[in-house]
């Protein structure tokens, strides 16, 4: 347990990020996404890039001022979003020629690009363009994908440095899928570039919950004990808590607005972290709910979530009112942040 | 201008209800309602019959409780969806058939049933069921809507004094159209039937204003003046100016809450309410408002419409941000309650 002092204020550490892929938390305006209480969101660097664009960025000094958020705020590379969401993407030395999912226009990233747009979108934390691939690709397809995203995080490292700038971090992002050595070399090889701190990458895409931790087992040794390090995208309530033990600070993950989407709610159960059944899904649209009079979740602190019944909630989702993605939303973010604040308890108390 | 006492509060008149056709004001949590200041929001009998259901609603002891709202709310009879979202139905003496516009299943709708209906929602006010045909209609049809009409308004108040209902109120609906004999025809009989108020329907379906007036400008004096008179569905801003001159005391629209997914806003800009220009609207999706940075509506008592730019608004839009749509809502149904403030303000001064 930490704190980082961001230029937008202090994160207690391990904490989750809430997504706001497009400049917004879906469905959420700023108002409801401070009375759930993060400290830190993050944003998609691609998704910005595209929408609202750089100029209109520039024109409100950043995207703090864009969205009226004024907290600490972490923004992607896009390297994951060019190989998740552009049908076309080119990797060459100089940096990954894409296609925009929204027009087929075509765009270059390269490691320093990265920078300047994460400058001008103004995240207090920055990351470095790399190469994401499946974690089940074959060795030699991982190997160079590692080697490409270790030379662009040497020239974004040593770019940023020239730049002098001073209001923002910069992390590292280790690969190697699911290769031992591999991912060992990446990490050696990024320490030496001293980063701010370390993400591990490219995990949560495929493998197992065991293949994961084994990573975490190797991984977390080789990183800098005095920096912090996150774990993107990941993930499931019980992956963060076996990450947690395993030293990752940082996690951010799409599961809970995405779940929301589908009427899934996350309620928590109790605080027994370690036993995988502190918390339970429900499924809204099951028949049960239709005339459940009990609140959404009565232990919510957000009067709406207590207010409501599962019977209306229920009732919000069968006739497709936009309402109901945002009370599930309130609900499955509200849980994550209490995970972390539950953790973070335990690990003051020794529990953890 | 005056006060009318209903169940579960007091509204002053003239006033405008907010849409909540399926239990829910499109996209708005109940507090956000709130923060808008309505006296009385308006629900749909038909849309409430088929979903939630009344088994649900005598659950929760009636729309109230399952909405969480707990000021007045009026509920319209069914007719009007009848007529316009069911793809069958069939006019009897007993009453209406129709096939759900959501599953094709078969209901029947009397003026006995509909008062029981609207007595499980337990709304403050209650609306007769009518037969609504176009404006436009040829007289014969006409004529033949309105009889029916007045034949099943008898049904109804009969009913309803027979079961003695004591803590809501029931409205009879004038038809006829753009006929000035039968438009009296059918207030003079309603009359006899002493309701507890009194509403024009089948206007807003294809004439233009000035018939819409023509028909005010008679009706009005054939209704009691001691009690409420309801103009069904109306409409523009101008269009409830006008109506309120010629006597009109409540209201309810589509608009708001329609044009705010179209993302066209409705925006305040003088007192000068008989002008016709005291407002403008705007279209959000306009090139100029990509980088306009004043707020989405500088006078808003909402904060989120006073801190959210303009161009962070455009851009919700232009990347299908749920949040876009809640923001133009609040903005446009606080317009239409400012208007109605306005608008009692100016009676009350004897401007209006």
């Amino acid at each position: 347990m930490g704190i980082l002092k961001l230029a937008h204020g202090k994160v207690s550490t391990p904490f989750f990020m809430p997504i706001a892929t497009k400049a917004a938390v879906k469905t959420l305006s700023i108002d409801e996404v401070q009375s759930l209480r993060p400290e830190i969101i993050l944003s998609n660097t691609y998704h910005l890039y595209l929408q609202p664009g750089l100029d209109i960025l520039k024109k409100f000094g950043g995207l703090h001022k864009f969205m009226n958020w004024d907290k600490p705020i972490l923004t992607d590379s896009g390297g994951f979003q060019v190989f998740s969401l552009s049908k076309i993407r080119k990797i060459k030395d100089e940096g990954v020629e894409f296609q925009s999912h929204l027009d087929g226009s075509k765009h270059l990233l390269t490691p320093e690009k990265v920078v300047d747009i994460q400058k001008i979108i103004g995240s207090d934390i920055t990351m470095v363009l790399d190469q994401c691939i499946d974690s089940t690709s074959d060795r030699k397809e991982v190997q160079k994908a590692m080697e490409i995203t270790t030379c662009w995080a040497t020239r974004a490292r040593k770019y940023f440095l020239k730049k002098k700038i001073k209001d923002q971090l910069q992390f590292g992002i280790v690969q190697g899928a699911l290769f031992e050595d591999l991912r060992k070399q990446s990490a050696q090889e990024l320490k030496k570039l001293n980063f701010d701190g370390y993400a591990v990458g490219g995990l949560a895409v495929g493998e197992t919950n065991d293949e994961m931790y084994k990573v975490l087992n190797y991984i977390v040794d080789e990183l800098p004990d005095d920096r912090p390090r996150y774990l993107m995208g990941v993930g499931k309530p019980e992956n963060i808590v076996e990450a947690v033990k395993r030293g990752i600070d940082m996690f951010d993950c799409v599961i809970p607005t995405r779940e929301a989407r589908h009427g899934r709610l996350y309620i928590w159960k109790n605080s027994n972290l370690s036993s995988g059944k502190f918390y339970q899904t429900i499924n809204i649209s099951n028949e049960k709910f239709k005339t459940d009079k009990s609140p959404i979740n009565k232990d919510s602190k957000i009067p709406a979530l207590r207010n409501y019944s599962k019977a209306y909630l229920a009732h919000l989702y069968k006739t497709q009112e936009p309402l109901a993605l945002k009370l599930a939303t309130l609900n499955n973010v509200e849980f994550y942040l209490n995970l972390m604040r539950e953790i973070r308890r335990q690990i003051e108390k020794g529990k953890l």
